[in-house]
This record gives structure tokens, sequence and C-alpha cells, in this order.
């Protein structure tokens, strides 16, 4: 033991702790002269060993009455894991593996895109694969990005109700010196406006940036502490409360992304033939229309929705964004959705209009490679160097187009009775039970 | 080629495609022979082969530029696809790896639980660990289950404003008619309300229904569908438009779900010693109570949120959910949370409210070997024996929990300023810019 | 001077304010013996005498440019101040005449029904009346209430969070106990439900109540005083933080009374003829329900609306309210409602869906002559004696069909393009530019 | 009979009905010679006749049971008919007295303005009024008006895709033939934006505008129509389904005005001193800052409002409409405010943002003489000839001081516990009861 108690000491003044045993290593985090969560930086870059430690303390501190440790199942090897320590995930056990499937390719704005969806819903990728084929035979789909801006909402306090104003009157005023700052933070970021209000002597400044092809909410953040200390300048008082003040509003459901949006404002549209509609989704048009009407409009009218006039974006935005590796929590405001289905001659029209999209192609989980990958293979991974920002308008594009691949399916489906029995038969009978 | 037609067509009849090349597989699915999708049911066992095959298939449907197909860097091997198949995903492509890290053990309800969170957002982990930890030193928290259901809500359309009564008045005074219809279906579940809402001659009905263990849409689905079979029987003219008519509400922003509840209902406390906030969140008391009341309540109301008065609530569902195979959709509605934060003599008592917590420990993603380890490690697996429905509780309690060490750590940090330094550090660099 | 000292002291000994002069009365109002607000008080019952020298103080204390007065203007005699001194309003000046205008008869229920409104919005009666006329001619529209219950939700606090949970269980498993408390004040109150939401240690408790043929704050408030007061016996920490929470919710938008209903929620629908459509509404049938999905349910969904599905319900509201003498800030909630239109063989069936009406038959401002009077010429003043409520219920349908005739009304010019010519003949002009 | 028919016919052919009796005047309604709505038209200018003979018809078609027939009760005499008359109101039958109340004057940006409040609910005056002097002692209140935009949204459609986003282009970049088309219609309007909503093919598309000194739904209905026009020219298949679709939004809940403004955006703050919060409003400091959070956020919150926030400013928006003749309709979102109460050092500030305030100082109800006067009273009335506009923004400035007298008041009385005992010494004890 006393050998072991040198060689460690050795190994912190060195930062050598690669030298000491597994077992030594234990005692070391045990003693708290290694953190938990910083194996990987004593190990680097030995992550696999850091890993493997970690999992063996948390046998003893989470123990299990099970006979194999549960986390024993947890895969963690062959991966790399240079890409994660440090940037996307601390105290790592190892990594779940979520399936993915393919639907599509989608003919979207004339060129075919395949559709990656990790889920672990069974029917989702089938149901979304057969919206898209129904959409293929009909010519494909159109998008178009209406606007486009990343937003977040620091909250400040002045001393006095006129500083407040003027904080207010400033940003409408002297845009100019606002965007100066902030702009100096960032090659490729735009603030494009900041939309103020007040509560009391505490303004919510609500900036909007383009921001490339990043998701931008790292750029915009460090954007506006430049503008925000060049704010400071003009009206002394001003005292920086949060950077987030949830006006901005991200993770969270609000009516600010669907009236204003956030990220970027999509719609997406098809036109199915007749015939389409019949012998590919099994239904009639005008039985679809109605549905619209009666379940995405009235019934999420009744429920009090503000922005989920759909019947299940969220399965699919989930879906996408979990297999290119964008934030699953953002779900929450991605997934608003109108869906329109009108009857146009004999056709079906169906469109959606997503408001507040966020993505990026790079950045975030995107960086790591299959989530990469899976970006590649939608044509949209990495920054544009030719037209910033393009990327990550397809990722956005695809999955309004995708989303209304779903849209189109399921109601169909509810349409003509199908929900119950294929949802049945997918879903059921798990092996384990 | 002919003798591959033969046994090709030998193969057709007695199913055994195995028999085939891969190259004559691939030549069967573009001669629709063998169904895309239908890989998987032709090669069975051999699940591996059939997802390499349609691997192949896709470099040629979604060709790349890049020297490797995408598709190369997506793992598929060494899983257990059986699991897989026919249930939880279709189009298999392989699997996306999203890395675990381990917050906590959190002491929650008197009890050490392991807090697993899939994610790829850096500092999330950390920052629910920072919160765990303050939560620990202190004492622990506490959770209840306030309400219990799931819900589903089947709209209907009648022949005139008169039946359309009928069918509100059948819902209240013969409850217990369809709640019979309901049950027969099921071996745990329970029905316990239906809530009526009329839009002309169509009727939203909004059943809630105990669910055991399992989250519980396919169960309720089922149950609903023989309630309107017999509520048909007394209404004739009954005519079920739609299983979901989104009065549900399911995947989508509502207030019904705010206000009634969907899944489980919970609300979670924490009294933080000051010394603890002040030394491990580096912070002061009054600071976190004033911030809370202007970014949680006042910027959320200023945007217009209906149940977003947290600080990053879905950050934490979305990583838990990933990680213990619950549906990452249904994020939407879970991570609707009021955060509350006082003051108690000298210390800090934080809450979460949060009414719609959808959750399972059967059915769904939870079956996968990973997500299932998971749950084991949080001691919450499976259908409880003895008391069906005590483990999906206790994975919503944790839920509740977990969320609490986000609100605490975020709040905290915003508080003192930490928010940008945090970010910047773990979240940037990523190396393959 | 002196004597007028004398008399005022011995009037102040006796209260016999009345035997000074106008003169005296003033000065001892600006020395403070008479309050400004007791006017009516020192000289009852001349009231006629209070409001004409507190109209002259205001001369003094509201300067005018103007030759004439502006108080000169507001008429104040002949009216019985009796009902309204120490009941409905304090420091008189006058009173507002607000042209009444009459809608109607209306068809409701087999019965035939005046619309009293008292408005100034031109073209508001004309076209309420063209709605009744169009469903008049086709056989009258029918309703039903379809939930009754005022409520009003106290906010406690307790020391604890088991506590607070304490006090929800409490209202779940000994709701007789509340019950029963509450009913121990009141002849007609009726407790129904009360439904609870935490926020930390405090619990906002939503009592749910029949009143009668009262709108029922008073009643329900008195109901829940008392009731707290039992609470606390049995959990003796509770503390009452206020007497209404807001989660009634009371005069503000809520979801909570979209979803819960408050007052009475009521549905109504009648079925237009196809030439009634052509002839009288000058407009054809698939016009009016394509435009009622386009505005009413997309624009306001669009909109973000809570509760607004529909053209202009609060107009119609907000006259028979003020014609009724019901509060007309519940203008707010009363007001939301759905617009149904759907096509029937040939013809248009409209339908509304209100769910809480908040209206009396007693107390308020309904026991004013004028006000009264407009209630008894619908046939609903007063309590009824037989079916207590029924008349309250009856004011709660006749809004209801009212609302119809508006909509009805107002969706037919918009859509055939009437709205703006109809809008600029009837409400400009006016002679004072 | 003979002769009366000769007279009636050589009447209705010169127009000369005044000749008649009342008796043939009834007959020739009857027999639909004259419309019942137009007995105005018919008598003009002697409309007391005019309505005397409509109230004799009303008494048959709504027969009562009553012994004096309830329109008996309705005053009508000795008002100026002739600015109601083909303005404000149709078939009129009198007049409803709504009892005025004075409340303040309020010391309000440095002058004394007095609240006129009509209202029939005891209490509110004074309650009103006990807020103004808290503030009046402490030095008043200061008010600023953040934004100024009536709103009107239209909905287009058109044939493609394509051409809807061409119309949302067409709104960004050739704003000015669309601002120039609106500006030629009217002296005082300025077009100040267009706000574009996509659904499917259709365009929801809200114009906000600048209107003088007129609330301006009537001005702006007429820009919007001429710009329309324009549009049309450019884009030729757009086609206008109608001239409001909701998402403008008047007289309904929606997000988009709470988020976006309409009308007049206004804040206003008091700073009241501890002693005077003590003394007048016999309430301590702490105790009101707290209710504020605890009722006007969290319950609100919790109940699902959007712009809610507050304790009842649509009471004291309603009276104040009510006198001066604004659209009492309108209080659904004039009323939507949030308050703010703080400490700072050992005083109360107390302020309310209020973004959707609809006034006019001209037009509609505010040009009766009555309701004029009560303009007058407070020093706005009319068309300002300086400043244009300016009339109107002080009318909203005086609705939000006014608001903030009540708020502070109901605050302070809830907080002290006398919310019952206020309610119930005054509104109760109706004497026809």
């Amino acid at each position: 033991m006393r050998r072991s108690v040198l060689r460690a000491c050795s190994a912190a003044k060195g930062g050598g702790w690669a030298a000491l045993s597994d077992k030594e290593i234990v005692e070391q985090v045990k003693a708290k002269k290694i953190a938990f969560y910083g194996l990987e930086q004593a190990l680097a870059p030995d992550y696999d060993r850091a890993i493997a430690i970690r999992r063996e303390i948390v046998k003893t501190t989470c123990p299990s009455t099970a006979a194999a440790h549960p986390v024993d199942t947890l895969p963690y090897k062959n991966y790399d894991w240079g890409r994660v320590v440090g940037q996307s995930c601390e105290n790592i056990l190892g990594y779940i593996p979520v399936p993915v499937g393919l639907a599509g390719p989608l003919l979207l704005d004339g060129k075919e895109v395949g559709l990656p969806m990790a889920t672990t819903e069974g029917a989702l990728v089938a149901s979304t694969h057969r919206g898209a084929r129904a959409i293929n035979l009909s010519g494909g789909c159109k998008t178009a990005v209406l606007k486009e801006g990343m937003t977040r909402a620091p909250v400040v306090e002045v001393g006095s109700f006129e500083e407040a104003i003027a904080v207010v009157r400033f940003c409408e005023e002297r845009f100019d010196v606002l965007r100066d700052a902030f702009e100096s933070t960032t090659r490729f970021g735009k603030l494009r406006s900041i939309k103020c209000a007040m509560a009391g002597r505490q303004v919510h400044m609500r900036f909007s940036a383009f921001t490339g092809d990043a998701m931008g909410m790292n750029m915009i953040t460090k954007g506006c502490d430049k503008a925000l200390k060049v704010l400071q300048e003009h009206i002394p008082s001003v005292q920086v409360l949060a950077l987030s003040g949830n006006f901005c509003t991200d993770k969270k459901p609000s009516a600010v992304n669907w009236v204003e949006g956030r990220g970027k404002s999509v719609v997406a549209e098809a036109v199915i033939k007749r015939e389409v509609v019949e012998n590919v989704l099994k239904c009639d048009v005008d039985s679809v229309v109605e549905l619209n009407v009666t379940k995405n409009l009235r019934g999420s009218a009744l429920a009090g929705s503000i922005g989920g006039f759909n019947a299940h974006a969220a399965n699919v935005v989930a879906a996408v964004y979990i297999a290119t590796g964008q934030d699953p929590a953002q779900v929450v405001e991605s997934s608003t959705c109108m869906t329109t289905v009108e009857k146009a001659g004999e056709d079906l029209v169906v469109s959606v209009m997503m408001p507040s999209i966020e993505v990026g192609a790079v950045g975030g989980g995107t960086g790591l490679p299959s989530q990469r990958a899976m970006l590649e293979l939608m044509g949209c991974a990495g920054a544009s160097k030719e037209d910033p920002g393009s990327n990550s308008r397809q990722i956005a594009r695809v999955v309004a187009g995708a989303v209304m691949c779903g849209e189109l399916s399921l109601l169909s489906g509810l349409a003509s009775g199908h929900l119950l029995s294929a949802h049945m038969k997918l879903n059921r009978k798990p092996p384990s039970q």
C-alpha cells in the first residue's frame, strides 16, 4: 500500500495517474484525490479505462440486486470518446444505442433525401416512409425558409422607471451600436433584432440573430454578453440579472416562439393525387380534410394548445433530432406545427407551418461520428463554405418535409381506422415480458 | 442468373430467402419481390445480414459524394436486433450511440438513486450532478405522486345536437358502463374518468386511466376502442372519427395537460442549507429566490408560456427519457414544470411541480437491453408484481428529482453569472471543425 | 360663519348634516369633517343633493377649460340612487346612458325571447337581429347547460412539503367536511368540487359551487372563508394568503376556465336552411363553413388564442351584460367561445360552445331598475322560487343564443364581403367631428 | 282605415310617415311597410316618437306577465338620439343608466386627473380611489407609451405554394407599395408593419398602423382594403377571404396581442412610501410583494393564463371604458396586464405593463354627450390638433394609471384579509330581495 501511495503521489505531481492500478485509482477517487468526474482527464487519452473504472465505482455507489450489475449491459467500447470528453457529456458510463430506421428517400425541392430516424416507437419509421412514398408518387414536396433567427433573451435591471424606458428606446434607436458589439464576437453571427418586454424596472431583451450553420445558442449567448457590456457603457445602471430570462424561449412551450419564430421558420407543401390517397394511403381525400379540422384544429383548440395544431410532429422531430445530433430538449418548441389539409380539385394539398425549428449542421451532438454520418446522409453536414447557413437551413427543410410525411400518414391512418391495429401489431409483445 | 432465379423462387415459396447471395437479395428488393422494409423478416433471424444488405441498398438510393459512404460510420453489429424488429423500429440501418453520463446518486425519499442521462449537451450531466450534491448535502429530497392517469381522447360524431348531449350525459351518468367495457380489455388498466368537450355535433372524450407500470398509450387506446363500441350500442348514431382527437393531448403543448395532468403528476422538494448554497452552488439564497421570480415566472409569463415556468426541465427530462427508453417526443408535455424557490429561515426551499410525466417501466423502448439496464440502475425496471404501478411512479419521482437538481444548479449558475463560461468551456472546440 | 360651525357641530353629533347649506357642506368636506365619499351617507336620503354637491366639488378638484364643466353634461336626476348607494357605486357623479337596442326576439328552445343589447357600436344590434331572423326562419335554436359551477380559488401556505400534500389529500378524501362547512354559510350554494394545484408549500384550491340564481362570487367567497377555517382545525399550520389566488380565474384570460368551465358551460345549435343562408344572410353555405375554419380556427390558432375561436362573441356578451346588469369585466372569460359551422345536407349547422358564462339573475347590477327590467324582458329576472338556479341558467342560454346570432351574421357578412361597407355606413360620420 | 292607408301610402311616397298616428305606424310595421329597425328613419327627427312606438310594439312581441311591462322601466326621454341613430345603435328601446363614480384625481405624470368609472360593482370605485390616494401621497405615478399600433389582419388565399410565399415576401420587400396604398385612404393613419403567417395557401396579414386619436379599427379596415387591392395588382391570384381573419386579434384572448401589442402598449410605475403602505393601505410592504408573486404570477401561471398576471385590471378597464365610450368588448385584450411589485429600500414599487390598450378620443361611443364629457373631465376628448394621437395616448396612460390604483388597493386588501369584509359590506343586501 505504501508503494501505491508513493506512486499516487508522484502520479498526482506529474498528472500521471495512468501508472496506478485500477484498484488504486478507485482508492484515489474515494479519497477525493481524483474527482469522480475527473477520471477521463486523469487517465487521458485512455478513456475506455476511465469509463471502465467509473463503472466499477458505480457498482458500489449504485448497488443492484440483479445477478449482473446493470451497468455491465451498457456498451462503451469501440467508441471514439475523445470526441465526447470535455464537450458533450460528463461522468460517462457508456452509450445508449438508439435504433435508426430510414424513411424515404423523400423527393424534396427536386432532390431525393433520406430521412434517418432514431426511435424506439414501433410503426413510426414505417408510417413516415409511407407518407414519403405518397408524396414521391405525387411529384414530391416543396419547402421554404421564411425566417431565420436564433434567440436569446437576457434580463437586465435598472434603478428607475426612466432608465428602464431608456433601455427599451436604446434598443430601438441605437440598435446599430448593440449590433456592432454583438457582431464583434462572431465571424458568422448577424444580429437581426432586439425585442424588449418591460416588467417593472427589469427589461427582458430578446436578441435574434442569424447564426450560420450552427444552431447558435452559444454564439448568441456570447454576442449578447458583449452587447450588454456596451449597453452598460451607455446606461451605467444596467445590471445583468441573467443571460437567459426565459423570454428567449428555450426548451419551454411559449407563444413568443410560435408567433415570432425561433431558429428557422419553415413551410412545406405537397399535392397528393387522389389515386395516391386512395391506393397508398388507403383513404379518401374528404376524410383527411375533415379529420384535420376535427383533430388538428378543433381538438387542439379545445385542449388549449399554443402551436400544437398537428397530429404528431414531435414524433418525427424527436427521431430526426436524435439521429442527427440535434438537441432533443428543443423538440419542445421545434415541434410546434400547424398542419393544413385542403382539397384542390380532386387532389389533396397538405402543408405544414413550423416556426421554430432549431437545428445546426455543426456543434453540439452533430460532431459525433454517427450523428454526423446521418447529416451526411441527408447531404447537409458541417458548415457550408459557399453559403454559410445553407446546411442548417437544409436540415430544417428536411425536418419539415419529414414531419409532413408523418402527418399525412397518421391522418390517413386515423381517418381509415388503422391506428389501433397498426400500433397493436408493431408495438406490443415485448419479448421480455 | 437462371439458377439464382430458381433459388429465389424456391426461397420465396418456402420463405427461404436466406439461401440467396447478398447480391441476389438486392436484386429481389429492386424487383419488389422482397420489400425494402421486409428484409429482416425475409432473412430472420439473421438480422445483421438484413441490415447489412439494406445499408448496401441505401448506398445506391442515397448516394454520397464522401469517400466513405456515411452509412458505413453507423454501428449496427453486436446488437440484439431481435428485440427491435417488428416492435421498435423499421427499415433499420443501425443505431446511434448516445453518450450516457451519471448524475448523482441523488438521495430521494430516503434512498440513493443514480440518474442516468443520455445527452450530447456539454455541462448538462455535470450541472445536474452538482444539483444532486447540493441536495444530498442538505439531507436529500422528497417527492409525491399527486395524481395518476394516462389519457386518450377519441372524437365521435353524432347526428343531432340532442345526441351529442346524450353522449356527454352518458359519460357522466353511465360511467360505470363505459368503465366496465374499458376494463374488460386489460388486466391492469382502471378507467378513472371521462372528460367531454363538445364542438358542434362532435364530442371529444378524454379518457383517463391508471395503466399499471406501462406508460399506457396502447392499453388505453385498446380500452377506448372497446368502450366506444359499447357506447355505440346505447347511442347507435355514434360514429368514431378518430381514436385520438388531440384533446388527449399527446406530444403537443396543451393547457389541458397542464391543468388536468397526464401520466403522473409529481411534486418534489428539497431544503438547501445556506452554507451549501454558498459553498457548493457558489451563490446566495436571495439571488436564487429573486432570479426564480424574474426568469421562471415573469420571463415565461411575458413569453406567453403555458407550463414552462422552469429553467430547463426539458434538458433533464430528455436525457433521462433517452437513457431509459421512454418516448422522447413526450418530452414536450412531460417537461412542463413550475419551479418554486423560497427562503425558509436562512435556507433555500426549492420545489418542482410537474403535472404530466409520461413514463413506463415496461413497453416501448424500455425493453431494449441498455435502456432497461438504466431503469435497473434506477431500481425500477419492469412490472412490479407486488404493487403494480409502483415502478412507473418511481421513474416519475426520479425524473422530478433529477429535474429539481438541474433547476437548482442552473438557477444558481445563472444567478452567479456562470452560465456563459460553463457552456463555453465545455461545449465548444468541436474537434471536427 | 360661527353659526354654521355650530350647526355643523350639532349636525355632526346628531348626524344631521342635512341642515347645512350646500356651501357649508363643501366646507365640511374640505375640512375633512365629511368624507368626500361620505356625502350620500351624510345627506341620506337626499342622494340627489349629495351628488350635486360632489359635482360642485369636482369642478374645483378637476377643473376644466371648457365653457361648461363636463360634469354638468352627465345626467344624475330622476334616478333611484337608493338602490346604488352603499351597494353598487361610490363617489357618485351621475350615470352614463348606454343606448339599448333590441335584437330578436329569438326563438330559443321553443320560446321567443328578446335580446336587449346595450352598446355604442353601430351595426351590432342590427347584425345580431339579422342572425336571429335567420335562425327563426329556420325553426329556432336549441341550447343546453352542460355544467354549472362558480369558482373561487383561495391560496394557502403551510409549513412543510408533507403538510402541503396533506391539504391536497384532505380535499380529496375529506371533501365532505369542507363541503359541509361551505354549505353551512349559504341557503342555495352547493359545493361541487375542489381542485388543488401545489406550488412549493402553497396550495391553490379552486372551489366550484352551484350558486342558485346568483352569479355567486360573494356566496362562494363566504363559503370558502368558512371551509378554510374548518381546514385549519384539521391542519393547523394552514395560513390563508389570499381568498383569491387567481387560479379561480376571475376576469383574466385563463386556460383553466376554458378547460374546466366557470359559471355556466353552455352549448347552442341552430340549423339554417340553405335558402335562408342565401336570402337572408346573402351568402352560401360552403363559404360560411370555409370561413369559419379559416378565421375562427386557423386564424385564432395562429394568434395563439386560448378560447377565442369565434368571430366576435365578446361584442354580444358585453352588450347583453351591460343591458342586464351583469359584470362587464367578466366579459373577459364569459366570451370565450368555439363557434362551429358544418354543412348538413344542403343546410348549415352553426353551434357555439361557451364554457364560462358568468351570470346572475340577482345581485350586483341586476338589482338596478333598468337592468332588472331587461332581465324581465328576457323572462329571467330575480331568484326562481320553484327551481333555484333556473333563471341564471336561462340568462346563460340566452347569452349563448345571442352570441350564435352574432356569429352567424358576422361570418356571413365577412364571407360575402359586407364587413367594410356595413361598418362604414353605420359607424362613421360622428357629428362632433 | 281607408284614409290611413291613403295617408300611409302618400307618407311612404314622400317619406312622410310622421303624419300617421302611432297606431297606424304600428300597423305599417306589422304590414312590413315600415321596417322595425326603420322607425327612426321614418319618423326622423322625432326619435322619441320612433322609440316610443317601438316600445309599444315590443310589448306585443315580447309580452310580459308583470303588471307593468318591463320596457316601461327603461328610460329614453331627454336624450339626444340624433347622435345615436344611424351610428351607434339600432332598434333603440332606450338607455341603461350605468352609475358613474369618481376615483382620484390621480397625480399622473405630474398632473391631476380624475378617473370616472361606470360600474355596478360595489367597492370598485372606493378601492381605486384608495389606491389613487396612496399614490398621490407618495408623489404620484409615471407612465410611458412604449408602442402604438392598431391592427387588422385580413386573410387572403392564392393558387399555389409559390404565390403564398410571394405574398409574404412582397410584404417584406415591397412594404412601401402597400404602405402608400394604405395611407392613400387616410389623413392620419400611418402603416407601420405587416406581419404574415402562412397556413397552407392562405396568408394571414397583420397590418399595424398608427391611427391618430381614433381607436382606429375602421380607419385600418379601410386602409387594408385598399392595400389588398394594390397587392392584387401585383399578385393577381390573391383572393381576399375576409378582411378580418382573427390574427388581428380583436376582442378575443390571444398571445399575439400580448407579445406584439395592439393599440397602445403602456407601462406605469409608482413608488409607495412605507408609511403610506402601512397607514393608507393598512398593510406592510413585504406582504404585498409576496402576494403579488403568489397570486399574480404563480396563481395565473397555474391557471394557464396568457396575459392575466394581475389582480383585477379588467374591473378598472371596463369601468373606465364604459364611462368614456370605449368599446367594452375590447376589455378582453385591453385588460391584459402584468403587475409587478418590488421592494426598493423600505418602499414599495408597483408597476403595470399593459401591451394592448385599445382606446380612442374620437369615434364610436366617445361622441355621445355623457361619454365625451367624461373624456373632457380627463382632459383628453376629441382629436388633438397640435399633436394628433396625443389624446388617445393620454387616455391609455390614464387607463394604466387607474389600473395601477386598483391593483395596489386590491393586493393590499387581500394581503391584509380585507377582501371578504369589504365586499360583504358594500355588495350585499340588495333591497329588492
